[in-house]
């Protein structure tokens, strides 16, 4: 039995698939840059950002954090051949809105002591302030060995109100 | 100075912000659910998957590896109210064509041996086989106690292909 959800995905991707035509692109990025921005519902990266089907790596995290998506970038230019990064944050952030200790004390109260203990002193990764957190997350992917030199960085701030993107570093 | 990678985000942006009209939408994913894909350049989950804008987290690493978001699934959860989560692995994943030890060996041989020990013993966490991966993810996430029971788990493979996503769990 299918959820509506689930529902969803099917009936859009029937829908998706009759006009695809993009069958042929290749695995590594056609522009060789990955852009790494926020899981939130309210970002839409290819459209609000001018990435086409096949250009760039795009990886989402909470809080597009750098450190929790340094797997993924390393792949990303070690493996796939990417040499830029888009690191872009976004106003109305959820990771502004608690501290680490609010989102243990929520996993303990709502699903007990064993879930507690499975994420152990895990790191939320929240930030207080937004434009800080995107210049911290430059400098750590700018200060990491395993990101070589020559790759470019930029930050950005993301406004979910406007729709508007603007450069920070 | 601008790079064109910078230069094509601000152009597409300014002519995207003359047509957005959703800078009213709330933090929480409207229709409380998460989508958990890969990085891959190939893959547009709101087009590809039916995502309106607001209506769920989308949140990619390299591979859609369950164990890389859980950081992030825990806030998806916990904290913004989704209860269900597609999780969506895809043909030709560059996680298919290598092992630890060869990305292991590209940092070290690319980067030097002070990359190579700033990430010391890391799983990039490749996989040998597609659908047993998107099988072994569902298991993980309905194992984990910091995911409820109640929340609802599916696994999918989009084919790059073809535009097609197909259930498999």
């Amino acid at each position: 039995m299918a959820s509506k959800i689930q529902e969803n995905l099917e009936q859009s991707n029937n829908v998706y698939i009759t006009t695809f035509t993009e069958g042929h692109l290749a695995l590594p990025p056609a522009k060789k840059y990955a852009v790494l921005t926020c899981m939130d519902a309210r970002i839409d990266p290819a459209r609000a950002f001018g990435i086409n089907l096949g250009d760039a790596h795009v990886i989402r995290n909470a809080g597009a954090s750098a450190k929790d998506a340094l797997r993924s970038l390393v792949i990303s230019e070690q493996l796939l051949g990417t040499q830029e990064i888009l690191l872009i944050k976004h106003t109305g952030c959820g990771m502004l809105t608690f501290k680490n200790e609010d989102a243990h004390a929520a996993v303990r109260t709502n699903l007990g002591e064993a879930a507690a203990a499975e994420i152990g002193g895990l790191d939320f990764l929240p930030f207080p302030e937004l434009e800080e957190a995107v210049r911290e997350d430059v400098r750590f992917l700018k200060g990491s060995k395993v990101i070589p030199e020559a790759v470019t960085i930029s930050g950005w701030v993301y406004e979910v109100e406007t729709g508007k993107a603007r450069r920070v570093v």
